[in-house]
């Protein structure tokens, strides 16, 4: 159940402290780009990332297990990405998030990766997706061929 | 009751992400410099951080208030540093940390700064110190001329 | 030569990384924040900041010679913040940032700083602001009590 | 040309920014300590990292091209790390390093990963790797059985 299609756009502004010494962003700070991409893409769907991060009252949580990313490209300070954030796969479990970097505004890839959250409940245990998120990404996949800006 | 000749010594690491795109250590990062000097001073004073930044069995927390920096000469990566943490002040209710940046090895100071950390409740409203941290820093400044290294 | 009135006002997300282990955004995180404003102040006066912080061609830096803050008020992760950036000082060779954190949508400040730019030359030492720089800034302190959005 | 016994320790303090807001070290952690992990394996070498990671006088750079971490346990704040980092692979052109990250003074293993880093020249196009970078790395492999502590 993948659709490549269907992305949420997130513009990236590159900060101070997200470039190597040499003023080019490194491999770390994709890392938290892909966070922020997760973030927005939650908050499109409309569902606060506070309240599914992590869930008290409900008993679960969303860890990330594992993430990678292969970057083709340098990027300066002064530049601007667009993160496009996809659903790779949506498991019983566990959903994994594809990540396309650009130059904003063009069609040049810098980047690309992909990161798994599972859920899991108190006892840090994989558990089923909590029913909400699951039906706002299952409608996320049926939207097709509708890329969206994040909100 | 302050004592400017009694310091803790912590070795500051520059590392990549710490600079600005030209390579300078940038302003915001020695303000995490300075927590990583707090952290220590808790340590070397054998006060385990995370269980004074906040506590909950014992209902207080030891948020910062206020902190500021004079940065006079630039770092670059590849250099490192010498945070000195010393007690500006210590009241019933606060602690100023007095923090003292030189390039390690040498007399040449880069960065001077302080910052204020208040015990509140749970109510999150000022209270008196907790007493065996108020006792560790008289202590600690009783301790006289006499430099240590973070442990 | 202020203007309390003028402010250029920017949306902070708080991200993963901000706060501290109990959620709450940590004192260090707030001058990171700080600079995010002073890069969105240069672009809403339309003057790209990888071409001010520091510009090789024209050899000038405008590195950050001090900088303070007041925590007031507690901000959680899921939060969101208003930072207001205004002009607290312009001087022949030095520009005084004022900031303003508000929750989002409201009147309540939960911090408030300050930092100050100088322009250096090559040889690092203090000389009078890129002229192009100083004008954009007393324009934008001519306009008035009109808020600005982060461009 | 590997050798899983041999590696270069790492100790990882985890600071206030590390975390999540529940006071978990979160993902994108990993990947600046193992930045960190990188950094420390060239001084333990000998080899500055800051004339390693671009040598302008010499030409050349070494980025990284891809990055992965799996991460299976959680760690919170008040913990410490010790991060193992070793050669999986050293081919003409680039080095490959193996991270393991262990709960400091235990066998548990709570995160593994890796990442490659490509030597380029001026033009961004992969080269041989330097020569004293290579044999430095040739004479860990052939160190044989011996961990060593970051020096």
């Amino acid at each position: 159940m993948t659709n490549q299609k269907t992305f949420i756009s997130v513009p990236i502004i590159i900060h101070f402290g997200d470039t190597d010494p040499y003023g080019v962003v490194y491999f770390a700070s994709y890392f938290r780009y892909c966070h922020h991409g997760i973030e927005a893409f939650f908050k499109t769907l409309g569902l606060p990332p506070h309240r599914y991060f992590r869930n008290t009252d409900k008993g679960f949580g969303l860890p990330v297990v594992d993430a990678s990313c292969k970057f083709t490209r340098p990027v300066w300070y002064g530049e601007e990405l667009e993160l496009r954030v996809l659903i790779n796969s949506l498991k019983e479990k566990s959903i994994t998030f594809g990540f396309q970097f650009y130059r904003a505004g063009t069609s040049e890839q810098v980047a690309e990766g992909e990161a798994t959250i599972v859920a899991i409940g108190r006892d840090w245990r994989a558990r089923s997706l909590p029913n909400d998120l699951r039906e706002a990404v299952e409608q996320f996949l049926r939207s097709g061929d509708c890329p969206r800006r994040a909100s």
